[in-house]
């Protein structure tokens, strides 16, 4: 719906899902890279290199833009998943053939299928994290599509961007916040004191809600369904807990959770390990920032704006002619 | 200057000059992805997938800022250079101690040290393109470090931007633009041809400067004292033609030549090839980015622009509830 603007009929869906299934694997240069890789690099970085060189690939066949967001989008979780695999000294698993995006993900990374309520929830997670309006990596996209750039290179900057810990770093910040809790009678003195010490608590607040973030809503639900109840007890303790106390603080902003709150549970109840949380997302956005460069490109406009000089005066410097000893 | 907000005195230069003798040097990871490369990437493709390995690499002393800014530019050349002779079947070329940045671009390219005025026009040249205020491969470096991803990954983002036609690729058509035409008579009649076809004269007009672009009157002047003189004939004589039929065509709005006319012929004369055009204009700006992301951070606000649905009513869909067989 994001790339073509209505939901697809039956027809148009299995088309879609004929070409997912073959796009999902590597071409042998990115499998080549991640096997040389010396695995200092952090997945997202990894992940971010990897899809400079299938840029670097182009293709003879001149993909229109649509076949080629499907292909990068059907190859994200390949990267993720072999390099991850690559890194504990495992074999990469070959995507297999019939399994949808979520599936295939969640196959490659554990070399079995993943259990249906798990292959839901990721699906799931997909979809409500496909798309978020103009955050700051889907800005960078436009951006850099509006030079027409291609659109590997598009995908890159916005890789770049969701890198920032304000950005897609959080779920697993708000994941190591409840593993450092442990337990639902640790939440309000762990929280009082860090908003004594004026530190942020992550999962929390966002710039476009005043108000919960509507998705929180329903990754809560599918936590609740997949999530270890004892987990789940923390989460929602430590949920209620923060909110409160963020309303005693600041009577006149009401903070609530954000998207990368119940994410974290989330992903982790899937199987999605903690450092591979953020490549997670990418590889839903992957389908935002796609979608953002085709509408883009439609009415194109290269993006320039004005800047306005307000540093101190006298720094200016007389242009030195050319010749002499500059 | 634009790192640290002043001219350097004699020992801060002395130090940063040592710094970039260090720096040049790549490390290991980045030689073996280059070499291994298939050499189907552009070199700005290559240049990309390497600082984003650059980035990977991290760095255990956790440098600031400004340091790993100097870092970064200081081995883009070094990138460049070496994916070049790679490319042609020649072995790399270490940079040299001693030279000057321009100066070891040349060599490293040449495996020779370059002429003093090629050496003077190519230093002229990363002098003028180092920063442009807001351009959009600066304005997506600053968007990406909003999220405080790493500083090389801002600047991915940023040759990501870069790499678009309408942004860094100018130069190289200038130059496929002067082949083309060939010599001075057929300046008139080939631009004529071009206008009426509605296409677009590569070299003229910005969406900033509304006159004559300033940097190209110095790189004019370089250009006078290095182009060999019939090709710079050429140059001023499409230069000339073409600002007389752009005013026949459009009197309303003065069109005049920007930085990238000159750039061709200047780029080409100390001996760059075409193909590494942008390459060299990444290199200068990388300086540029460095500043704005080291600026964007001394006051850092996460960019997130609101977004404004313009699109079809009716094309809300309810949530389905997780667990339904959505």
């Amino acid at each position: 719906m994001l790339w073509y603007g209505h939901l697809p009929n039956r027809q148009e869906l299995s088309t879609l899902e004929t070409r997912f299934s073959r796009e999902h694997v590597l071409p042998n240069q990115v499998i080549g890279f991640l096997k040389g890789e010396s695995k200092v690099a952090d997945p997202l970085s990894a992940l971010q290199t990897s899809v400079s060189i299938l840029g670097g690939l182009g293709s003879r066949n001149e993909p229109s833009l649509i076949d080629s967001s499907i292909g990068l989008t059907a190859r994200m979780p390949t990267i993720v998943a072999t390099y991850h695999r690559l890194r504990k000294g495992q074999e990469p698993v070959t995507p297999r053939p019939g399994l949808g995006h979520a599936a295939n993900y969640l196959y490659m990374l554990n070399a079995k299928p993943g259990r249906p309520e798990h292959v839901h929830a990721l699906d799931s997670y997909f979809t409500l994290l496909a798309d978020h309006s103009l955050n700051a990596s889907t800005f960078v996209a436009r951006i850099a599509a509006s030079t027409l750039t291609d659109v590997h290179s598009a995908v890159v900057a916005a890789i770049s961007a969701l890198k920032g810990p304000l950005h897609g770093g959080a779920p697993i910040y708000v994941w190591e916040m409840l593993q450092s809790i442990g337990k639902s009678e640790n939440a309000e003195s762990w929280l009082r004191d860090r908003l004594q010490k004026h530190d942020r608590i992550m999962g929390f607040g966002h710039r476009v809600y005043r108000t919960e973030d509507p998705r929180s809503r329903i990754l809560k639900e599918l936590a609740r369904q997949i999530v270890d109840p004892s987990l789940f007890e923390l989460a929602t303790t430590v949920e209620d807990t923060a909110r409160k106390l963020l309303r005693e603080q600041h009577p006149e902003r009401p903070i609530d959770v954000n998207v990368e709150f119940y994410s974290s549970v989330v992903l982790h109840a899937v199987g999605i390990p903690p450092e591979l949380f953020t490549c997670t997302f990418a590889c839903a956005r992957t389908v935002g920032w796609t979608a953002h460069i085709v509408e883009q490109l439609q009415d194109n406009r290269l993006f320039r704006p004005d800047a306005e000089y307000v540093g101190p005066e006298g720094l200016t410097l007389e242009a030195t002619p050319p010749g002499t000893s500059a």
